[in-house]
């Protein structure tokens, strides 16, 4: 136990970290990342030590807003320091390292010390990979969802709500856009909260934020769900399922998404939200998260299994992803895309796709015998029921009702790649798709993208064009175009791939 | 591309990091953990992004030491700033987690970028956790164990050097301050690095600080070691294999030690010095780094391998080390009984486990036949040879060569914990010992620690002392009374182990 003065420094971060100087340090016997417990005005915290030479001086101890709310401590106050032994969480994630399982008790209580700040993402980097290499059973994967939702607001819409998910991987994927009108105009309540792009050009939240607000509070949300049977939000701003965007933090850093943390997450967030009725699509293929059908199948079983612990019927649906669905991937365009389709103007890929899914929600409904479903779905859309109920959506969410999409703005910065040989495209690169359209300015620059004038199986002549490329500046356009240079997105068969000199 | 005005943030770290206000990334796309390049001056430096809501305004970018320094950016001047890609040795961490094997180049890629901080703890833990669960295959150890050598300086003494190793995991194990004179005094080149405790109660280079100075630079160390053939320094001042420290570190945090990394970690420390013969000490039994004799023989034929590929002979010593070496654990306590040791006076487990160990080297020097090694040993330390070595060496490395063992400062606050029960000793807790010793004061505290009146074996009578722990200060030596009443290190056949009612 030794004292030092408190510094306080104005990071906001959800850690619990101090920062002692390296001198104090190595004479108290403390490493970086121990654990010290400090008190002062009767209170106490628990602290992640970090050191630095010369940051704090000696006889400081450095505390972030987070330390410095809890221990009421002001700049200069005395403040007692004690190493302490580390959390009992961390000793779980020590179990699950070696391999045994673990309980309900002791799951809840590792997401807890996530959500408070008591653990480092070292140490959750730890626990994810010790659940992805050591795996969790069913049972392990329904006590991580419980304790998910438990971290935050659980909304009840007071009757049965459905909805649509997909596990990613694809660009364009703009199907909700449609699904969620089709699903509304029915009757049935389908209360869709998206998320917005973080490696991708854009979520569904960014697409829909062209047409419309998609911030809400709990309680607008649901008089506008009520009145409309249909929204389509962002979740961000609900407070639904928190720590699970404490472990996707890490996770993007590290780039792994164990197939427990995967499932967990998806059904927290949609028992969040109090869905009862889920159409679930499970993209295959090269380039997406599931490489065969035999392991999407595989997926969708255990899911289904963890969905009908909660009471939640699930129906997944395995689609092609191999390439992006209807022609455009960015905000401003897939908005673009959704709203002609909706008037009957849509890509094969994008119109197949959404009804398919909508149809399994209306077979799950039971508004339709089974096999009965996407006719169903085709038909609604083609009545022109599903654009009147989106222009409600639109109008409730506070967007503009009667925008056409001729109206939506997309970027004038353009150029068009053409086609360097005569052949059938052999394959569509989703990665190199995404990577053109984030330089070219999405998901931020709304109008930036890129549209595909030719698919897999297209023909094309030489001159024809592949892809355009949409941007708002001069800059990103030209880092775009260099992009589709260097990464080919789209193979023409008999084009040179390359010269050897 | 945008620009930021700098804030030079006197954070000294090895990491290269920027900080963002969240508005500002949250504009631009960015999220915490991207990388970001930041050029001005002609200059470029890329770096791992944090996010902050108040500490970094808007509008500027807040730069540690080590960025700074490379951009020469001074408070206020412009810098811009863009995304970049991850580095290469992202797509090699990616590629082990995947069960892949790295090539030569793709290691050195990786220990190169933790050098120079342009990967962040959390990738070198996706690093770490690869290996661990992963494996690595003898190559991929070999070329590990190139890059971390690689990483600093390597010292040639021009002559053949011997040495030893232990893998730790036991307390109180001070067979090198036994070991290095009885080697030394035969005319062999023993010049032993050695490290400070990071988890334990005192390292070797802890307890020889207590008769010696042990922080020197190469060319000091070359001369010592060439006129008394021995010295027992830290390796800590010499800069030998920095990368297996910054791997350590993140090691500690996570409390995982993939045994590749254990493997390359120790083999690079004795390339560094130059070592062509090593006797590995490999404890084993509950409690230690190795469960079985099994496991120990596997990581033995391993190591000897290992050390083949470079030219190192190894031969490996198997030792019983569920209980700790001799009756002492802390630095002055422990120096105290390895001089005691030296002049005749010895605890047995002591005196044996430094003979054998000394032999297995006498051996591989060929000053002996095999089989007669110990024997060897044994008489040196008897006739008196190797405490006047050590004094040599105290002498030379700037310590009091005519130190008795009485004079050493022992810790005067003092308690005996006393058997509750008549019986046989049937469990010595290394964990307990260890905590207890570190709650003591041991090692920032020399004079602290433990003594051990009874191990494993022993029969004890109601009342005599167990353990008696020493400390500098009345708080700590009640603080580790109270964690031996907790923990009860000691075991007594009979009695009583706890109480329901």
């Amino acid at each position: 136990m030794f004292e030092l003065k408190a510094k306080v420094l104005d990071i906001v971060s959800n850690k619990k970290e101090v920062l002692l100087n390296d001198l104090d340090a190595e004479r108290e016997g403390i490493n970086v990342y121990d654990r010290v417990v400090l008190s002062c005005n009767e209170r106490r915290v628990v602290a992640i030590v970090e050191i630095t030479k010369s940051f704090i001086d000696t006889g400081f101890v450095g505390i972030n807003g987070n330390v410095q709310s809890e221990l009421d401590a002001l700049d200069g106050e005395l403040v007692k320091v004690s190493l302490t032994e580390v959390p009992q969480s961390i000793g779980y994630i020590r179990k699950k390292m070696k391999g045994d399982k673990l309980a309900k008790d002791e799951i809840n209580t590792i997401v807890n010390d996530v959500m408070t700040g008591g653990l480092s993402d070292l140490e959750i980097a730890g626990f994810l990979f010790a659940e992805q290499y050591e795996g969790f059973d069913p049972n392990e994967v329904k006590f991580l969802t419980d304790a998910i939702v438990g971290s935050g607001e659980v909304i009840d819409f007071e009757e049965p709500a459905y909805d649509k998910h997909s596990i990613g991987g694809v660009p364009g994927n703009k199907v909700s856009l449609l699904i969620v009108p089709i699903i509304a105009s029915t009757g049935l309540l389908i209360p869709k909260t998206s998320s917005k792009a973080i490696t991708s050009p854009s979520g569904t939240a960014d697409s829909m934020s062209v047409l419309a607000p998609i911030s809400f509070e709990v309680e607008e949300l649901k008089r506008i769900a009520k009145k409309t049977r249909g929204v389509i939000v962002w979740g961000g701003s609900l407070n639904l399922a928190p720590a699970d965007d404490l472990f996707m933090r890490v996770e993007y850093s590290l780039q792994i998404n164990p197939k427990a943390q995967m499932m967990a997450s998806i059904m927290a967030k949609k028992l969040a939200v109090g869905v009862d009725f889920l159409a679930l699509d499970l993209p295959v293929g090269h380039g997406t998260k599931v490489d065969t059908i035999e392991d999407a199948r595989k997926l969708g079983r255990e899911f289904v299994e963890l969905a009908d612990k909660f009471g939640v019927k699930v129906e997944c649906g395995i689609t092609y992803g191999e390439q992006p669905v209807g022609h455009t991937v960015g905000p401003a365009l897939e908005a673009k895309e959704a709203l002609e389709a909706l008037g009957g103007n849509g890509p094969t890929s994008l119109i197949e796709k959404s009804t398919a899914l909508a149809g399994v929600l209306l077979e799950l409904s039971g508004t339709t015998p089974r096999g009965r479903g996407q006719e169903m779905a085709k038909e609604i859309l083609a009545s022109g029921k599903a654009l009147k109920k989106m222009r409600e959506i639109i109008e409730a969410q506070g967007g503009d009702p009667n925008v056409r999409a001729e109206d939506i703005h997309i970027g004038d910065q353009r150029v068009k790649i053409l086609s360097p040989a005569d052949g059938y495209v052999v394959s569509v690169d989703n990665e190199a798709i995404k990577s053109i359209a984030r330089a070219a300015g999405a998901p931020i620059d709304k109008g930036a993208g890129i549209k595909l004038h030719a698919k897999r199986g297209y023909i094309v002549k030489k001159g024809d064009p592949l892809v355009e490329i949409f941007a708002e500046s001069a800059a990103k356009l030209s880092e775009a175009q260099a992009l589709t240079m260097k990464l080919e997105p789209i193979t023409v068969e008999g084009m040179l791939l390359g010269k050897v000199s």
